[in-house]
């Protein structure tokens, strides 16, 4: 791919890049939009609610109107729960595939929520693979819905879902995704890969700000879903069913942060949909990986499992490497990074999302490059126990 | 009361005023503040968190640190059933006080949660009383909590929160508040009237935006409160013991609301907190009531239990009036008013919160004047039921 010519516009002056997971840095006129109150009962905010739903359903391929999306209060773990809640019903169990901390929330969910579920647990970065899940499900005829993660954002790791949904529909099983940290860079399109319903937010690849999630579920699910629901305010077939009479959410919807994400969804057009976003975001993953390879950091994962969302990295084994003191040095050159979420060696994240391209990721190379010379670490070669640990990445 | 000499800057151009129970008309710097993008693990984002918790406890008169704030995403239901699903035990059983639609939601809370509850419904407007409290406690000696709605933003009535509390811990059982429209306007002093937890959120008389809630709740309540949540999002007490551990919100907090939140809590102060926010109020309330029976309009509630919160009125008898009509002309003059939710009668509302002053009620009254001109009303006076509905509120 061509190096793009024009470098997107900064952050203002002497505000950091966020290369986290979300929240991101976002579009100035994403945030502009944010100037203005709504009145949340008024037809212009209805509006708004009606085109971001049917722009979210067209991003997930659906032309037939078999899809529906329902947007939902709060941050996107409300969004899992409360697809959880409404569309695995009373009486079903859950499979739910786990390779870090978003597939152990679903299970902990699951467990709130008093119904059956079984997980399969592949630790910090193994994927779930189809054969696995087959194996499982004929093992266990209880078990009704498959709960997947699209990207789990700990690790950075892009789970094999089209795999895993042939696994579930071969056997009459209904799969969910958690296309939290995905959808909208990487295609989720209901033509290709079946599942029931997903769930991402406002604040992931869209490059909204945070406030809201939202369930793009089958209609038919949908329609079946009443009275499943623990929870009043995560009821997605209540919201569902009051949003079709009225245009309106059923409870006070973050006003500014949908109107700011109408735009962000604009901008997201203009890139050339999930399609351009998918290359801006890889182009940004290529320059990060290679560059900071060239300095002699190793990343968690193999180059197949690396997704263009975020990427892990082991800290030095270098005793002069203090991942604070990395953060605050990074900070300081106007990056903020993340922590890493693996149990057995130390680790950091760097995201790919946000309003960043490959010129920015040129600057977090060299910013890396200072800040070990300013701890004076020579090597950013990981511990032994790193590469131990990663060798039993097989596959 | 002297008028206030400066009137309060009015909305940008051509954006009208929002006369509503939030989302309100909220300062212009208060909405600038989220031209920023915040990381939400970053140092900055949790000493803010940490100071609007600390101020809000203010707000409710704590000075001992005997009560906790636990912010919660989403919009206030969820703030709302997080409080009961969290701090009503599985075995509790609640009594709940409802005179309109927010009581009756708390009801249906309780119902999802599949949890023990009996309701005293007092219809459209009529204030659930002390002595009826104390008679149902007296009646059912299971029940361990007390489920009140401050002021009912469905009619704009003002309930008797302390006559209820002092029948509730003259009798040992534990009051839970719904403040959410009435909490910083109106006093809610933990050292005045006694009660374990009160939820109110962003977006009402602190002005901020919308985007969460928050819970404020006696400690050792709090503390005994483990593992009563039927949700993992809603759950106050694992956000309470995270957010203590790390200073984090647990899941993605909506950043720029927070921001704006924190803006809005310094104009608060200014303004000379709660007493000063509710003279305001209380300024806006009177000029409009006043303005709109020189009209010929009618309000629902006799002056006693007129908050200064929202007005519900009377829609004209005459048969030129149409709500929907009215609506659209004053959306027009620049000011989006609110449509009832009586059940007898036709009615509409007027919020006197947010970024609004006693001019602007002048401005809403000539409007009003105006719009019924527009659509040949000769007069505002209600239908003949109205007069008979209300005549039932006798106490
Ligand atoms: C895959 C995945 N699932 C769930 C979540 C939870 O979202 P939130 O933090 O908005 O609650 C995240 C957040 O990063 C995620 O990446
Ligand atoms: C008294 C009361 N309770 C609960 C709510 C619900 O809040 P939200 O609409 O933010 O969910 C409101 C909203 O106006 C309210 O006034």
């Amino acid at each position: 791919m061509p190096e793009s010519a024009v470098p997107l516009p900064a952050p203002k002056l002497g505000e950091p890049y966020l290369l986290t997971p979300g929240p991101l840095t976002t579009a100035y006129s994403t945030k502009e939009t944010m100037l203005k109150d709504w009145g949340s009962w008024d037809a212009e905010f209805r509006t708004m609610t009606k085109s971001v739903c049917r722009q979210l359903v067209a991003l997930a391929g659906d032309t037939s109107g078999e899809f529906i999306c329902v947007p939902m209060q709060g941050s996107g773990s409300f969004s899992v729960e409360a697809m959880l809640g409404t569309l695995v019903p009373k009486d079903g169990k859950a499979l739910v595939l786990a390779n870090g901390a978003y597939g152990l929330r679903a299970a902990e969910t699951m467990r709130y929520l008093g119904r059956a579920y079984t997980l399969i647990d592949k630790g910090d970065y193994m994927p779930p693979r189809g054969d696995e899940v087959a194996a499982a499900l004929d093992a266990d005829p209880a078990i009704t819905h498959v709960v997947a993660v699209h990207c789990e954002t700990s690790s950075g790791i892009l789970n094999p879902v089209a795999e895993i949904s042939e696994a579930v529909y071969k056997r009459n099983r209904k799969l969910l995704i958690d296309s939290m940290s995905a959808f909208g860079a990487l295609p989720l399109d209901v033509n290709k890969i079946r599942y029931e319903a997903m769930v991402s937010s406002a604040n992931k690849c869209i490059e909204g700000v945070p406030g809201f999630g939202f369930v793009i579920a089958r209609r038919s699910v949908l329609e079946a879903a009443k009275g499943n629901s623990h929870s009043l305010s995560l009821d997605v077939h209540a919201q569902w069913a009051y949003m079709e009479k009225t245009g309106q959410w059923r409870y006070t919807p973050p006003t500014h942060v949908v109107a700011a994400f109408q735009e962000a969804l604009r901008i997201h057009a203009e890139e050339g949909g999930v399609a351009g976003r998918g290359a801006r975001y890889t182009k940004n993953r290529d320059v990060l990986v290679k560059g900071m390879r060239d300095l002699g950091f190793e990343t968690l994962l193999k180059d197949r499992w690396l997704s263009p969302i975020i990427v892990t990295f082991f800290c030095p084994a270098d005793p002069n490497f203090d991942f604070s003191t990395f953060y605050d040095l990074m900070k300081a050159k106007g990056f903020i990074i993340y922590p890493g979420k693996l149990t057995v060696v130390d680790s950091f994240r760097i995201g790919c999302i946000g309003r960043l391209d490959e010129h920015v990721m040129r600057n977090v190379i060299q910013a890396a490059k200072d800040a070990l010379a300013d701890m004076g670490v020579t090597s950013a070669a990981p511990p032994e126990a790193a590469i131990a640990e990663r060798a039993k990445l097989a596959a």
